[in-house]
């Protein structure tokens, strides 16, 4: 049984509490955050919002954000123990010298109300020592079939990708709601389309997937989509998309 | 029964042959490709690569590319009947008037060895008579749950749209999987990203589902990104995706 605490509880908090609760050989015996939460339904452990009542662990998890992941490794009133966090960017050496340094950051996106399968989420671990390697792969194998030891210096290549095929891609998906709810059509309309653009690239690479106007050099259709953009704040990057695509066809020729 | 030819046998004709061979209520008479083709393994009909041999038919479904369209419409030996074409960008009106025109436009993006599902694709029709209407709802309706009528201006705002959800989208994927060798990383990691991120959109609106540096305005993880990227031809498209993430911050405060 490893003993664990969670120290914040926003999305990554909250979804690793779950994850973790289904778990015979993990016990999350407490969780601080500094403001008071609301228990998932069903579930319960001891709780604070007073980082000095913070009690003894094998393992403290901060899944808090970026910019105070430091102050709460220093603030922790434990010694000697391993302490993780969460994050994709934030480098192994910011956590506070006083504990054992290591992360755990799962490489998902994690919304409210969206439950994830974690099997699935490659979890990528960091640690100082040997020991603590096999205790956070142990840790992780509890929950997810794809834990792997990434370095500090890869996991910041990797979450910067994720931002692209993520947060970048989202936004994308953002811009096609627009237009259609502009012209009065359902976004609905759409999600077939998404996830298949998803779900092709699970056995093809992106570049032979590609299709479109700017994969088959189809100057009057792309002519055609500036000229329905012209008064819109998405035709400069309909361009460069397309510009982009082009030159990905001239390096394949 | 309803007598369909499908000319041009690419990537749509070969999926719609398919999808239509599942179907009691459709025969696919026969098949006009200009060069000679492989038929699915299990699945044959009449074929020919002369247009002067095209048989009678109630629907000649034309699925070539977009600039080959108007031709083949004047090029089939047939009069008064319903021709349709598959396009997303080309309006009704570029089909010859020799026959009645019509649109039959399945919103999804095929690929070669990818099947797909077509009862969840959005299939948008469009034609001159009220009669034609019917009868390609009912071609529509053997397979796919989806069938829409969509005018030819709405329809290209519609595939601009997709443009932006798939090809672009696609186009990211391909960024990440490239910074990610680079880095001798493998794309693998990458994907349940992908897939939850498509997947998300299904109940939340893009919007809502936003999350990243951007979104958090943590401009301390956008500026070492930027860094990461500072040799690489994709720093510029992470400012501007990040720019455009973040006025759509300040516009929803």
């Amino acid at each position: 049984m490893i003993r664990v605490i969670i120290l914040g509880f926003g999305n990554v908090g909250q979804h690793l509490f779950r994850a973790f609760s289904k778990s015979k050989e993990i016990e999350v015996i407490q969780i601080y955050n500094r403001s008071n939460i609301e228990f998932p339904e069903g579930l319960q452990t001891n709780f604070t919002t007073d980082i000095q009542d913070v009690k003894e662990a094998e393992i403290y998890i901060i899944s808090v954000p970026d910019d105070s992941i430091k102050y709460i490794s220093e603030s922790i009133p434990a010694f000697n123990k391993l302490v993780v966090h969460t994050s994709g960017s934030v480098d192994i050496k910011d956590l506070s010298p006083q504990n054992w340094k290591g992360v755990f950051y799962p490489l998902q996106t994690f919304s409210k109300n969206s439950e994830v399968d974690f099997s699935e989420i490659p979890i990528c671990i960091e640690a100082e020592r040997i020991e603590d390697i096999v205790l956070l792969t142990k840790l992780g194998e509890t929950i997810s079939n794809k834990v792997q030891e990434i370095s500090s210096v890869e996991r910041a290549k990797l979450h910067l990708s994720a931002v692209f095929v993520n947060n970048f891609v989202n936004y994308l998906y953002q811009v096609g709601s627009e237009l259609l709810s502009e012209n009065e059509m359902n976004f609905d309309l759409l999600k077939p389309l998404i996830k298949e653009t998803a779900r092709k690239i699970e056995h093809l690479n992106p570049e032979n997937a590609q299709t479109g106007p700017a994969k088959r050099n189809d100057l009057k259709t792309i002519e055609n989509h500036l000229h329905l953009l012209k008064d819109s704040p998405y035709q400069k990057l309909y361009a460069e998309m397309t510009e982009a695509i082009l030159r990905v066809n001239d390096k394949g020729d």
